[in-house]
């Protein structure tokens, strides 16, 4: 085919063909067709957009560009989570281990984080002597026998969307539904779980700020998991605030054990137990998402979620011991520094943006993908929406190994606490449940 | 800036400011952009569009982007004249020795060709002798003394249009009537001439097939002109076949010297004069385009355009006894064929792109730039549309100083005539004048 051709297609506003799509992506990812012939056909398909259709063989064929593990010989049925990234999400240390506890099998391959805070394989490097990369075999054993294996992604899944990616990055071609969808699907498929959990954040924090758009994106990509077979659910849940009181790492992993004892706030157990239930459903183990909901927060209750993050970890080499006391395992950061409030009133709002940056500067996330990270840094919220502060009161407390950028962190997070004299509203948690219009 | 920030304006159907779009032009000249940006940026701007004053201030931006001779040193008004194309095109060789000739200052920059045939300096390039590399100092003097001088162009003018070009070339973003507009104009006005007549050829062997669309060029560009303070206007010419008897480089050379001698056929007269005619206008010699026609007129009978040309090529280091004897001068192709009509009928149509690939298989053009070229090679019509043909007559002939090139072009020449029982419409050269909104 000629690129020239191709491009034509979706410059005049027509509808690509399955053989232009896959052609596009094949040439693409073998570097037949040049990195500026691919920009303009990204800006072409930005502006003029693609139908379902297209979407959903562009996912196909971005998930057919590179390595695609094959889970069939782990028994169960296998349920991938995934989250559209928000600041404090910790869900898949506390999630995933309440339905695996269920009999839901979690084969999670995570990838490293970049921006705000660490991406899990980050949060459980935080735990002594965890190994983040199992060969397969030992992924698939570890998945077999405890059920929940979570490794970091070592292999080459849609080698497409890597180059799509980073050219959308630097050519003002990010924030586009079909785009955006083909690039979380393309990798989610490809990675072979049977059914798939979509969280799709919505609010200041998150990638999407507006409802709308975060259902049109939820229901874009449950279509493109219906054309691939697959059983896809999105839930769009709220992100006007971080998710629990901890954001970093070391100081994650504290959260999600707390939350599968029964101690964690009150948002991140709701989503969690959520997540968990829609999972179990997803897997076929409950007939109805309220029935896994209610398995779920028994698995909560007695103590055998918190038991399957701890089989996760012993059975990926970390001391097991961090369920039992997570800071004298891990340890904690060398210097804290409170924020405490100028201000009386109502927490109404917390910019999870700014509370991610200053988590970042701490030390908690990375810019580059190879810069080092503080396993130890972050934020931890004292006070959340809704909350009522006095004047002198303690807002959030940063922690890290380096004093200079303690002081940096504090100055910056300093920003992310809107209080006023009036209590806020109290939102829920759980804005919309999407499901394919295929289904 | 932040090409991103950029980018999106015209990505959403914005309209870039005079600053965003001169930093974006001088960033890619600069190369502080990558190819991959800019292929994204025109993407943009083919779909969502210029409008007249992006248009203006994108050309601008461009002819600022290299180097600008200064012509102000050569006395009396100087005019440019620009075709888009067409096959068997010699009016630079016709044309603008009558306007000089008149008293109009001819001071031609011109480009090597590429594709079907030769460019203005290739035909000179067939006269013995005929220096088309001329010093800048030397091209002055040629045009004060003679008023006439064409010499190739070494200059590096509207860098970004080549960067541009290369891009547009290779990423389905070549016809778009701003970006053909700002790519045409950016040059001309940096060639420094104080008026511009543009020759938009319409037709099946033009770029522009309808007439609406090469209107909408012709609007477009001499809208560009007026914004940059230039006279500028354009006529739209018919190119339903090629333009006089010969295409090929000497036997167009020869066909030029025909005109002047009042020997030519009759369109390609016909437009030099008129041609000429509006040049002459332009400079203010002539009060109405029709009076400047007219003075070209006398010009081509007198044979003070002859002259001209005679004038020139001495000037410029060639043998000016090639306006006495052309084919003894410049020599003739070793070996021709001519091609028999095999039906009897009305020659109803010559589809020029097949002449002009027939041509360029002869030897005549170039596919890379650094092809040499059979100055000798060429198709000489001896049926032109309208005329009556009978079974066994000759159609053309093809002229090579290769024979198996001149095998090859015969057949591909073959499927040029279209014969027909019925005489055809006698279709008008010159289709429309058009001239800016803003004059």
């Amino acid at each position: 085919m000629d690129i020239c051709e191709v491009i034509k297609v979706k410059r005049d506003g027509g509808k690509l063909s399955e053989e232009e799509i896959k052609w596009f992506v094949a040439a693409s990812t073998a570097h037949e067709i040049a990195d500026y012939q691919i920009s303009a056909m990204l800006m072409a398909m930005y502006i003029n957009g693609l139908d379902d259709e297209e979407t959903a063989q562009l996912t196909k064929a971005m998930r057919d560009s590179g390595e695609k593990p094959d889970l069939s010989s782990i028994p169960g049925v296998k349920v991938d989570k995934h989250s559209t990234g928000g600041v404090g999400d910790k869900t898949t240390l506390s999630a995933c281990p309440l339905a695996a506890a269920c009999g839901v099998k979690v084969a999670k391959m995570s990838g490293r984080g970049l921006g705000f805070t660490g991406g899990t394989v980050d949060k459980l490097s935080a735990i002594p002597g965890y190994v983040t990369a199992l060969s397969e075999e030992d992924f698939f054993s570890c998945v077999k026998e405890r059920g929940i294996s979570v490794v970091s992604q070592t292999k080459d899944i849609a080698a497409a969307d890597k180059i799509f990616y980073a050219l959308r990055d630097v050519t003002a071609t990010v924030d586009n539904i079909p785009l955006i969808s083909a690039s979380i699907m393309s990798k989610k498929l490809a990675l072979g779980s049977d059914a798939i959990l979509l969280d799709v954040k919505c609010g200041e924090a998150a990638f999407m700020n507006d409802i709308e758009e975060a259902r049109k994106l939820a229901k874009t990509m449950t279509n493109i998991g219906a054309a691939a077979g697959k059983r896809v659910t999105a839930m769009i849940t709220a992100m006007d605030q971080p998710l629990g009181k901890a954001v970093g790492n070391a100081l994650e992993v504290r959260e999600a054990i707390d939350v599968l004892k029964g101690n964690g706030p009150e948002d991140i157990t709701e989503l969690s137990v959520a997540l968990a239930g829609m999972m179990i459903y997803l897997a076929g183990i409950a007939d109805a998402p309220e029935k896994g909901k209610a398995m779920a927060k028994a698995a909560l209750e007695d103590g055998s979620g918190l038991m399957k993050l701890r089989e996760m970890i012993e059975g990926q080499g970390g001391d097991p011991a961090v369920t039992d006391d997570p800071d004298g395992v891990m340890g904690t950061a060398s210097f804290k520094k409170e924020l405490v409030s100028e201000n009386e009133g109502y927490v109404n709002y917390i910019r999870g943006t700014i509370v991610g940056m200053a988590s970042m500067t701490a030390g908690a996330g990375r810019k580059m993908l190879d810069d080092e990270i503080d396993l130890l840094a972050g934020i931890t919220l004292n006070k959340k929406v809704g909350d009522h502060v006095e004047v002198g009161e303690t807002l959030c407390t940063v922690w890290s190994g380096d004093e200079r950028k303690l002081s940096e962190a504090l100055e910056t997070v300093r920003e992310a606490f809107v209080i006023d004299s009036t209590e806020p509203e109290n939102n829920p948690l759980i804005l919309d449940i999407v499901t394919s219009d295929m289904q």
